[in-house]
């Protein structure tokens, strides 16, 4: 690997200027004003296939935002790895807590800080420039496909439909994604599970208007205090949900399953630490890895209602929101939970307000294969790069296309991700270990080297 | 009464110029960027209180926003009324729902509208115009003093100090107050009791930063939640509130006076109708009327946490907060109750999050005595401008300063008020009855009549 290591050397200033370029364009597909700049990382995208060596690329309109798709074909017969990547971002706010500008990236003792600086932008680079560096040295043996879509963070609303219409174009055999962790720093991982998503938003209306609280406090519902009563029901004393019928189609693992999950690192002091927080808290019975891979969960992502500027203002509110998201696990599906929490806030609510539950979006949980045949490449290729076996992953997180490629392509996904829990994606100051990107271009380089020669090419 | 009517009518547009110009600053004191905004209303004030017939008259510095002063001396040995009026508003948020801008004030259809209409510009201006009428016409037997503070909406922070740093000046026979509502539509109401205001602002601190709700929901405390859980705790399913020792010095009144509270007009299917509600709610075992006079109350004024803009945001929120009023009600005291409330959600905290509760502003609950003098003459004068006796009412609202005021000057407190419960106080499109601030200045033209012939003047 001595070659792709000098590659990613000599390359290092193009690499992150290319990155940086891409991670200056505000893409935040949640805000429907920066439609525009979903063009401008659109057409980015292109340019960077090209110059990275695809035969083709272009920008193709779906329902919502563009998808940039690119490929280079080596021979029609031979097998093909499609790449999916993002390039839409996550909003920045709350603004003020970030060190430097989320959208004026910056490399600064090993990082790179900024939006986007891992999810997606950084990781899409590594399958990005490994390709490039197989493609210029002519090693590439099977085809590739690149689809990069800009609603991921939105949870892919227009992905399904670009499949459908395109179906045959994307005929691969199988879906390459770096979008997902490590098991910790030096320690490689694949992904061989993920948590579905269900995001609702919950709207309880009481009176027509903001009430005095004085004149009226006593004699009304407050919408404020029903939405918090409500969400509090949500959770038993043990940490479990209480919605019925949550947990009826949730595939409890064996004692064998269990047990591999918590073979992962895992130490809750600097677990703690990297959070901050001076202890944990979840559903009883079950260990963190456990918690964050195999149960379910109901959080409030967001709430608001009445007042909240400085001072004081003594009224009771009209209406209260809150947005949830909940994370589902085999085999839950998200329309199924989707009817469960409509009725459970609906059907409950109580005199005097009404509740509504708007369903945003969601996505199915999803399992790899124990024979996967591209899951030995990866455990190959990492193996040879970090010196260590990787681990089997259950990630928390949700990549909801995930489920839809298998629906529509036909075709199960391989994640191989370099990200670490520390890079606070999401979050202000989100950054992405440079030694992680380099080591994650190696080892995807390798992947394909692995993967070729196992095949027989 | 011809001649004080007569009065009105020919005064009509100076009245409304000058109302419309004081309502036209906006002196909202719960925003410290208008501080300058408060010194405007101050002078305004003392041009108002000149033009009105005082003698002397002057804009007076506080440890926080002006109280402008003015007097008018008849004889220093007659008794002294002194009217206290607030010239602050409540903020005008959420602007999308008024029909006109806030701060532009307006006439149409027999109302006033705009900021301050009721609450307390337009009332002040009855206790205002009933003297200017009273002096020009030399029919004053009393020494007249007023009292304008700005920062009655943020609990009068710096009342007290002001009231013990002028104490002899400000001394006098009883406090005058037109900031309370009617009964009803043409049903005159003196308002015998107040209760008091607790105002806190509880925050959760989980995660030194907002988190990925998928790869670490489910491993720690959710702030959000916590704070959801712990303030739907504070109730219990009677509607009563849970915090341990918050009734034990509440004043259980007797049969009769429950019954007498009872007789004030209430009309359900009205009142539902003018809050926009299907059902009432609250604690179970009393009425509308008591609820929200005799009883104490637990409301969110405001909750907010995490993501609350467009779209969606997989966060779990480092921090959420929420802003509550407490109405208290004899014989609580403000104080106690705030320890009481402090201690019930921080030594409540679970593992994993602080909770601290600031305390923001309060005032106790008062009671005005069935043989206060200046009542006699009250009930006299609304019996001959109404047509029928005044209902003493519980007013569910606070004004803090009360209980200030015999506590530092020893005096109580007459409160008679011309708004309704439609004004929609502290609320979108805050509106005043014409005909109510007409028939208020004649009426207080009257009281000081009645109370001048009472006392032997």
């Amino acid at each position: 690997m001595e070659k792709a290591k000098e590659f990613i050397e000599r390359e290092w200033f193009t690499i992150t200027g290319q990155l940086f370029s891409l991670m200056k364009i505000e893409s935040v597909s949640a805000k429907p004003e920066l439609k525009k700049k979903m063009y401008e990382a659109a057409d980015y995208w292109q340019v960077l296939l090209l110059d990275a060596g695809v035969d083709t690329a272009e920008v193709i309109e779906t329902a919502g935002n563009p998808v940039t798709y690119g490929e280079k074909i080596i021979d029609p017969k031979a097998p093909t790895i499609m790449v999916y990547a993002h390039m839409d971002v996550m909003p920045a706010e709350p603004l003020n807590l970030w060190k430097y500008q989320p959208f004026e990236p910056r490399e600064e003792n090993g990082y790179i800080l900024g939006r986007g600086a891992n999810d997606d932008k950084g990781q899409s680079f590594i399958q990005l420039k490994a390709f490039e560096y197989l493609a210029k040295n002519n090693l590439l043996k099977v085809n590739v496909k690149f689809i990069i879509e800009g609603e991921e963070e939105v949870g892919s609303p227009s992905l399904a439909g670009f499949l459908e219409k395109h179906k045959d174009q994307l005929a691969c055999d199988f879906i390459l994604v770096s979008d997902t962790n490590m098991a910790g720093i030096d320690m490689p991982g694949i992904t061989t599970g993920l948590r579905g998503l269900a995001y609702w938003e919950i709207e309880v209306k009481g009176p027509s208007h903001d009430l005095h609280s004085g004149i009226f406090g006593g004699a009304v519902a407050n919408p404020a205090n029903v939405l918090a009563s409500m969400l509090a029901n949500v959770h038993n004393a043990d940490g479990a949900i209480t919605i019925p019928g949550f947990y009826d189609k949730v595939r409890e693992l064996s004692y064998e399953e269990r047990a591999k999950i918590n073979e992962a690192t895992y130490n809750e002091t600097d677990y703690k630490a990297s959070l901050g927080v001076s202890a944990l808290h979840g559903e009883n019975g079950y260990s963190t890895l456990e918690r964050t891979g195999i149960r379910p969960t109901f959080d409030i992502c967001g709430i608001w209602s009445g007042y909240t500027g400085e001072g004081t203002k003594t009224v009771l509110p009209a209406v209260a929101k809150a947005k949830i998201s909940s994370r589902l696990v085999p085999n839950q599906s998200y329309a199924e939970m989707a009817a469960l929490v409509k009725d459970f806030f609906e059907q409950n609510m109580p005199e005097g307000v009404t509740v509504t539950v708007k369903d945003l979006h969601g996505g199915d949980p999803y399992e790899c294969p124990a024979d996967f045949v591209p899951l030995k490449a990866a455990e190959q290729a990492l193996f040879k790069i970090f010196g260590k076996p990787a681990v089997h992953l259950r990630s928390g997180g949700s990549i909801p296309i995930i489920s839809t490629f298998e629906k529509i392509l036909g075709v199960k996904t391989l994640l191989i991700g370099f990200g670490l829990g520390s890079d606070a994606i999401h979050s202000p100051n989100e950054n992405f270990s440079i030694n992680n990107l380099k080591k994650g271009i190696e080892s995807m380089i390798q992947f394909y080297i692995e993967y070729q020669q196992n095949i027989g090419k």
